[in-house]
């Protein structure tokens, strides 16, 4: 198997560091890393990990500023990341932390740290087949923070 | 006939359960089962659904949270979830409940479970042919809550 | 000639009759209908009366609610059917009543059948050509509500 | 070299007259016309027009409406535009109107007559080849009002 | 290598200068122009850049107006070079400038030429690799003003 991570130089924290890490102590799966300036850049370097390094799945790590601007740029690349995986019948792992999501720099980097972790965790699940995440269905499981549970009948 | 049902980890309710009751209830169908973290990987789990496992019409099913980056992120799911429809010609009902729909959890616990049974349903019937949902054009049906009805001239 | 006539179990009016009726009492073209629960299941079927029914052009009548949720899913719906009518060469006449375009539900009844009338009749121009309407280009017409004019010069 | 022209008629000025008449003043360009009921049906009938008039390019004009729905209508009527362009690898010039450009109609007049005209020329210059606009580049060029001009560094 | 430099007529700011210089100073690639009116007119030319003239990598430069319509214009284009990256396996460096984004024009001057410089150079890093840009991961880098730094952990 192998997991692509495609990062940017935009984002203010190291996240494909914490991806490539919970891979490596968590399976054998070979990596292939490719790094843009910013996040409209992933979604072709999605597209090229999958096409040309032949990639089962990929981890797309960015980070998005505080403006409405940032919003629709963030929806932009998040469009096209929908299209590259329709386009390929593999999985990709947005893990974008917005700016606005904590109001210290330290709660930023928790937020991606633990973010990139969970999901570097989901890809090895999705990698695994179709049911492999089905326990854990409607279980209210967050990526960045604290799951939330599910609701009590 | 086969239904695809994929969800999600996020979702607090596990709504695949009430789907697949009730396309047991009340079909022979086959059943293929697909759980991914969130609603955005929702699209590609579909329509691998289509054409890997050669299902005739999907379910899916998911849970929004109530800030505006959710609303956008429901959109970018529903996006992907109209592509993959528009590229294997099978329907997709999408089935999302939104925190903000209701002020308690046991209501958003209800919502879910009437809309997933409702759209289970009607899989069934779009299944049955173009015209077998014909006799309730314009009747003002409605999935999570109660019909509103038909507006008299 | 064969028109689709597609509508839905979500609207409060039953659209689709009136655009039959206005077909019928214009023309010998061939009808087939296809109806589903809401208008995000349009763009599909609509691209199925085209491919599998052979529809020369499509009528696809829908109703939305009155909250922002529901404006985003008649953007949804209206980006699946500006995509199949580029996938098919084909005309789609999108014709949407928003329930925020009149207090009362006897205006939006009336509001409906008009839209739902002057829509098949454009239809049925469009199918005799690119300048059939050319007369009327510019001239301020109107679905649903009466005609605005031209500006004068 | 032949040039679409298609139009609507939810559109209250002939902002098609001007296209055509400045066409003519300016070339030997054949001309194909598609007028069509509104701005959201222009996408596939431009695409028409591409593909089975042979249109080398293709002015689009429409008039959008005050209202938040008018400006979603417009941004997918657009979406619809830009998808042709990529399936056809042939320009469209967008000219559309928003009715909440000017306070007058007088003004909304002329607005739309100026800015027909100009993109009727702009089509003419990007049919001469990829750099013949070169000599404007970053000049504040506008259609509709006029030129802001370039910046002074 | 061969770049590409797409611009616009309607920008303020000759920025493609800025790119090309810095390409020349800093490569021996081989570049390719195309002007068009508007941002909305960069995707396909774009597109064509990369088909027709063969282009390795190309970068679009634009200029959005203050008004919220220009963000939802701005929005369209960017999905458009989204899908053309997509369709060719190709980046585009998108560099637009939002008039909103400084009080001055002389600040908004200083910005388009620093963005333009800086992607040039992204542009030509791209080129040599997925992975030339690995030692920048996550670290805040910003294009049109001062990189705002990794956040300490």
């Amino acid at each position: 198997m192998k997991i692509g991570v495609a990062d940017t130089t935009f984002a203010r924290v190291d996240m494909a560091r914490f991806a490539v890490d919970t891979i490596k102590n968590n399976s054998n799966a070979k990596i292939a890393r490719y790094t843009v300036p910013g996040f409209k850049d992933l979604p072709v370097a999605c597209k090229k990990l999958i096409e040309e390094d032949k990639c089962d799945i990929v981890i797309a790590l960015g980070m998005a500023g505080q403006k409405p601007i940032d919003k629709q740029c963030a929806h932009e690349a998040a469009m096209g990341l929908q299209a590259v995986q329709l386009m390929t019948n593999k999985h990709i792992l947005e893990v974008f932390v917005h700016m606005d999501e904590a109001k210290t720099e330290k709660e930023i980097y928790n937020i991606a740290k633990n973010r990139a972790e969970k999901h570097a965790l989901n890809a090895l699940a999705l990698l695994k087949g179709k049911t492999s995440l089905a326990k854990y269905a409607g279980m209210g499981r967050r990526q960045g923070k604290q799951d939330e549970g599910p609701i009590k009948a």
